[in-house]
């Protein structure tokens, strides 16, 4: 319901029932002309196949009311085709094939549409964090480990692990298309014992002509690249939800340190919701229990399933939309996103040395050992915890302590930026991946 | 994607895009109603923007792709009303509720009508199942367990069996709408403080006029019933799918002990396709994995959600129209099947008495206790595996073993009907309890 | 892996296999005497056979292992007791029952007590939550929605949802318990052919000697009563990460207005991580998954099912800790919540005012209506983001907006606590009905 | 429960609690070493470190309990480990680390691990498809779709089909062993501050010791790479699945086609259940419940994970457990496979040629066109139906289609083995890749 909300307009318009159907015609009309170039049926009847493949008009939703009768739409969509190429050339229509080998190879179809529009959109969200890695590189802000702050790191690293979690899961879809994209055609029971010895050879000239790959075997019950598939799209939605989860907490009214562009309320003038981020929750959240399903419903009975296989395209079809539609909100966050530097040094700041207290207890232990460092830290920090003060105030009150640090040492802690590690260094090796993957 | 074929048009249209804006307009007409009725703003008013409420035309298409700012459709509806209401009026609509307020009490209006649906489709299919268990109490067909044949039982007692799941599952389903389905209004963090001291006294006016019970509190982010909800309908859709399996085995050309009505192949002129069946199976797949995504959806943030909620309603929608669908095309499929008891018995008996081990192991227990007992039955087994004849033949040729059974319990052992033990009484037992509950 | 990390060590011996096991031998001996009692077997022998079943003493892990050759662990003990029993007593262990009947008995017995420590743990979180709400009724923090703050609440509202997520969802478990736990027995195909006519007569025995329900069928394949008690241990999973949510929020850094009493990190001092609220996030997570299966493996085959059932009490028992263990974290962590109500008042008093922008908007509409209302507030809420001072300020600059609302309604703008509209009546109505479930 | 069901010996051990710690103690010592190795803690103490990790014990159940403090088991451990080394070198132990760093790089030698014991597993489960795709290929059986007899296949291509699943799916497997086991180091935010600018040159001598990979980044919240592992477990289970599916209906009475090695039932003595394809089941479906949780936990927050991250490991451990136990089982049932391939056939011509249906619609249509082929054939099926003999009898007696197939078309008619199309060499083709894939 209201599908909109959570994905854009292309993929709504990709994954729609006319675009199955279309992509469904595509198949047939492909594979009327494949069996033409092998001679199982006339090249000229093949043509006119396709050609009607390609005119064709029906109604999606009553090809949805018409499958109940058989459990998918093809059948009749093929009536349909069947009914406007005429009796003369009815019996070349879908000549040889099953159902379930058009609307599998249909999916891929409708998959390579949709792996364009999801590979666009992740292309810009890391364009975006490439920008934001590298404009705030030295933007200091608290680190949060289970929501509590830790140690300084930067907004550089924190998008340059956005940007890495992008570039992983991009990587991985474009893995499975130009790998795992294949046709499939059984035939009735997968021997495709209706196109005699020519088998094989329509199967090539099938997928040549829609630019997919040619699989082992016709994978009717062999669902193991349709769960590739699934699950390079649902890491995809799950990396965007970590970004959108960062999102929605950093902008947080007592946070503050970053904010989406949109976002409206009903009741209250001031609100600026996180929409994007909640949109790409609940898309994300979705899209795992497809994920779930699809892997679930592996157990193909036989020849052609029962139950599982008629799960499957609705679970796709969702999950396109979900998961893409992540991706394209996703990318809009991004590039809308604004960054407070300044917020976040405050915020970090506010923390009055406590995000230093590791660099603090690893300085004093190299002088004073471990057990008298982890006694001197903790000390200090029940001092600034009832106390004014920082941790290097309360830490330069105690003689040893101040002594084993030095002036240097306790005023660094008083300075987020310098207990930063290697952030730096790991900015530049996620934008230096970054460039190598995209030529920019 | 065609989800026509997975559902009823009436669930389909319960479920559209417009049913939920018209049930959330139904829901701002009763909101200024009782508002109304409460003084909270005059009658007159109230009476206008009602009427407004169940005036205004939108476009469904419209009110998602607006809704991509807010992260639901209620923004974009409430402003298409305020337009229609005229600038006197726009203060008065949507007044002091949140968005989250009209989409969960709306979609308690859409469970209503969905579960009228659902009962009534499961009211069908009950009473087929009751009219099977009756007519075939005494039609003798295999056990079959782990898809072995086990011990002989009958096909009223199966039929009973699925009677019995059906009942459950639908007393449960009434009982979350009877006691479960509520509004709920709580304004903007769930205080009702656009209300004044009125926010009782309106969420129960709101109550009244919904037909809809009144919460304790309101449920932004305490999602019991949600859930509660989904675990009936994905009790249903479970329950749905075990009768489908048993169809769907039955079937099987080598069993043919039952048959759909319907189902087509694109190919085999021969084929009676479990399409039914199928499609049960595939909606109550795509059900659980629904189910799981609810659950999984409870920890909503603070006072509303950031995803946890947004990922609910069309879950939720989704899962009406499958679960429900589940229980429609189970009504059809029981209606229209057919069961062939004479070709139930001619299996059972292919068993060659096998189906009656049990029997003859207990039966000689008694005589020449457990040890010998098991140690003749395996011998038999064997027998009846390598040669020709019944296990009664089998045991007849062992002295000891015909002495201890007797021409009678050998003769029992021949006939599947000797050993059924209570079928009869539990069948009994399940039509009772279909009688109480119906009234038939 | 670690479970005792998330649950309690009550759980732990409640759902290990030695508890299995246990519950499993308390069938077979009460199944004995319900035989005994009906006269199927010799009372006498009976007796001996419920001692033996009481004293024998097995391996968990042999049993577990030796499962392997039937898919289930019921077989090896039986062979068990049987050795134990001796040849003469072997025929009268287990009789008439199938290894389902066992297992799904002996999970209700399991089901008990887990449900007994499930109960006693939310009863202590329920206590807790009363508390706090009691205690916080007038204890005023910002409302936070979509995670941005909204308008202001109480603490006491906030802990008043919580508890009445628990008393729903508690409330269902008991009425699981209360009406759903029954024995299972229906021997190998559900027809108890093995006890002749004595079939009801030994159910009722043994449901009485086990404190358990009659089914009206044995419910080998009819799966309701376990995907509701799924549903009920889901729902209190959730309903324990949505206060754990709330909690591990609420300790961030930036926010700092509760706490959890312990929680520690592994290399800095100062940190106080939500280990109790992070136990109970991750807990649910798995348990939806659970819920999940269980509801996807309601298609059980015929007369027993292969795969479906052996799949449920593994994750029956799962659920157990799990849920389990959510509620016994949940119960810790709330009553060792501490409560930082001055720095509520502190963090809704940094919104400058902003949290009153609803209250604002309606008390100006009153006066100049609702266009001109939305434009002064959207006026001042830019300002109070630019310049210095709260919301009343702002608007107290604007001539026409100071006028209609007075110099009382502009203070009221600086309290948070002016605008709170039910939380009082509310917290008392959950307060009420917590008093009524536990008559304290 | 009775995890030993569902599992091998070999994978209990190694994803038990000890194994786990076994695999952290390794990850510390080798973190020593490596820092020894880098010069960040002296060698001498880094090696007096990385023995003392090797030499500790531990009681696993104890460090469980422990773990609640931290919703983790490494702070216990480290807390044992320097207890262990005494004060002087406590410090010198977990540098630099935070708890995450050891138990992600832990559980990716325990990934290491159960990756080999389950690749050999599909060793062995191939070679076993393999054999009877070869020994099977000219074994004609019903192709059977949606359960019902569609046209006639071969064994050999059906084990062909089992084969591929296998390959692909082992294929992806180690593609992920070999491209995406990393260890991951970050310290307490994922800026290795603790170690200084020595923070890349640590990770790589760690993933050299450990024999993992370098990552980009340390992967705190970046969880493609345990979905991605995962994903690659969850199909081996889905495949195992759909051939533990095709076993258990082959296996049913009525078919008798195939039957698993062992299989014992707890009251018949003549039942051969499907064991090994029940368990391959249920843990097929508990392995699909896991994915879907662990797609759905990658919104880890910030810089580690409330709950989230929680949720990973002890699904990961499960999943290992019950995809590997998936594949363990999967390699015993197809070794010990019997096949009856006389059955096949009988079944194959029991159905009286209707498998054939497509086969003489094909042959008609060539040469009396595509519609009156339809006629003729559907009128053939009728009479086969309702009388005696089979579909080329009825064909025979229509004169226009006898003339049109000719008595060699007829008697094709009656041998499904005509009707095989590219059967062979797809069977082929499978054995080529399985061929090119092993070096056999």
């Amino acid at each position: 319901v209201f599908d909109a909300i959570f994905t854009s307009d292309a993929l709504l318009e990709a994954t729609s029932d006319a675009a199955w159907i279309a992509a469904m015609l595509e198949v047939e009309a492909a594979l009327a002309r494949a069996e033409g170039d092998c001679g199982v049926i006339p090249q000229e009847v093949a043509e006119r196949v396709a050609r009607c493949c390609e005119q064709v008009r029906v109604d999606p939703a009553e090809i949805g009311r018409n499958g109940r009768d058989s459990a998918n739409p093809v059948i009749p969509l093929v009536e349909a085709v069947r009914h406007a190429a005429g009796a003369e050339l009815a019996g070349a229509v879908h000549y040889g094939a099953t159902s379930q080998d058009i609307l599998d190879t249909a999916a891929m179809l409708v998959a390579k549409k949709v792996t364009t529009l999801v590979v666009a959109d992740l292309d810009v969200a890391a364009a975006a964090c490439a920008r934001l890695a590298e404009a705030h590189r030295e933007t200091v802000l608290a680190g949060r480990t289970l929501l509590q702050p830790a140690v300084p790191t930067t907004f550089g690293l924190k998008a340059a692990g956005w940007l890495v979690a992008l570039l992983e899961t991009r990587a991985r879809l474009v893995e499975v298309r130009d790998g795992r994209f294949a046709v499939s055609l059984g035939g009735a029971a997968g021997t495709l014992a209706s196109l005699g010895h020519h088998g094989e050879e329509v199967t090539a000239a099938l997928a040549e002509r829609l630019g997919l790959g040619v699989p082992l075997l016709s994978w009717h019950t062999g669902r193991a690249r349709v769960v590739e598939l699934a699950a390079a799209l649902g890491a995809i939605a799950g990396s965007a939800a970590k970004i959108a989860r960062d999102v929605a907490l950093l902008m947080q009214g007592e946070v503050a340190e970053a904010a989406e562009a949109g976002g409206r309320s009903s009741t209250m003038p001031h609100k600026r919701n996180p929409a994007a981020a909640a949109e790409i929750l609940a898309a994300a959240r979705r899209a795992s229990g497809l994920v779930g399903v699809l892997f679930g419903a592996m157990d193909h009975e036989h020849e052609r399933a029962v139950g599982a296989w008629q799960a499957e395209w609705p679970c796709l079809s969702d999950l396109f939309r979900l998961a893409g539609g992540a991706a394209a909100r996703l990318s809009e966050m991004l590039a809308g996103l604004s960054v407070d530097g300044e917020r976040m040094r405050e915020n970090a700041e506010a923390s009055k040395g406590l995000l230093l207290t590791e660099a603090a207890r690893l300085a004093l232990s190299a002088e004073l050992g471990d057990a008298a460092a982890r006694r001197l830290v903790e000390a200090a920090v029940g001092r600034v915890r009832t106390e004014k003060g920082t941790l290097a105030d309360a830490l330069r009150g105690d003689p040893a302590a101040a002594a084993a640090l030095g002036p240097n040492g306790l005023a660094a802690l008083d300075d987020p930026s310098s207990y930063l590690g290697s952030a730096g260094a790991f900015v530049e090796r996620a934008l230096a991946a970054y460039r190598a993957a995209t030529g920019r």
